[in-house]
């Protein structure tokens, strides 16, 4: 496949770079075409890692794109990207509303009784939006044996078939099927963000990321 | 030791029924002596178990009072249950602060900047609030053993020592010292209480309670 990754941080280099060493032709879209993080990484993920602005990367998407731009900014990058491009297509969304302005930890610049996840899908409604991988640290979303034992990742979406390639993708990433967790529809974006308040504590306790979360059944 | 439980549905019912049945002495509080639900659960639970108003299990209580009522509704109860009652004690807030008013899911009556763990601490100065146990349903707090494996719970608080003491109560739940998480100060709090859209969730693909998180570490 070609996807096309939004975003230059951590997670989207992270994301390109396991998607390129399972075999998919990645497209990496930021602001502006040449950007020194996106060209770094390209030389470093090597044979089909591409950079652009962010329509180049929707538009270089044959099925997926992956929003992997900071919450408070991902409506302004995928109007960047533009709804034609992303259109039909479904929109991996990885992204936190994390608002760092009034410094650590961060506010939710969205919650409760709406989300980032729904705003997004609102906003693109020709777009089959799939929020997940946002409750845990970029290492872990691609490679979850990094934590020993069963522990979940989280689907939410509106679209059956779009969350089962999402589930498709993340299988290619190590993900058994089994510890994916359908949560409905893209409403649960709002539980799945609300998380992450505990997750920067637990963060605070361990004084580290590299910890997920299992949902244990009785 | 003398414990007072604050409320009347199935969180406070069950604490303490766990309460009288390792061995301590239970005043459940209501708005009024005499409550219905009070006297059933009285008969129920046998030796050791009174009710009276909020006032009255405060004020029996020796050392910790459990908050097991709506957060909604957990200031009114605990200012008729008196800051004079309450001081130099510890509360353990078992409360979440879900808003039915809109129907199903709730929302959240406060959150992101503020939780109902920091507004009872505020409200009662001397008092040392615990947050605890609201992550979970009533049957787990209990016996975390109906779930298989590790699986944790929290305690958020400003006094240590306050922590210490809710901890052993946990111990005598029969939960392991090792599975219980300190999350730091009560500003914790936020985090425990928006956990509970993810918990929601969860409660509506399972179609049932009987699960909670384990937090495992890579």
């Amino acid at each position: 496949m070609r996807i096309g990754v939004l975003g230059t941080g951590m997670v989207g280099q992270t994301i390109g770079t396991k998607l390129v060493s399972v075999g998919q032709e990645v497209k990496m879209g930021s602001r502006v075409k040449g950007n020194d993080k996106a060209i770094a990484w390209v030389q470093s993920a090597g044979t089909g890692a591409g950079e652009g602005t962010f329509a180049d990367a929707a538009q270089f998407a044959d099925e997926i794109v992956i929003n992997a731009t900071a919450g408070t900014a991902s409506i302004d990058a995928l109007s960047a990207a533009g709804s034609e491009h992303l259109a039909g297509k479904i929109l991996v969304d990885i992204s936190n509303p994390l608002d760092f302005s009034a410094g650590f930890p961060p506010l939710l610049s969205v919650c409760n009784d709406d989300s980032m996840g729904e705003q997004i899908q609102n906003a693109f409604p020709d777009t089959r939006v799939v929020k997940s991988l946002n409750t845990m640290n970029a290492k872990i979303m691609v490679e979850p044996s990094l934590v020993p034992g069963s522990h979940n990742a989280f689907v939410a979406g509106n679209d059956a078939d779009a969350k089962r390639a999402v589930i498709s993708l993340l299988e290619s990433f190590g993900w058994p099927p089994k510890d994916i967790i359908d949560l409905g529809d893209i409403t649960a974006s709002r539980g799945v963000e609300m998380f992450l308040p505990l997750w920067l504590r637990l963060y605070g306790s361990f004084d580290r990321g590299s910890f997920n979360i299992a949902v244990m059944r009785g």
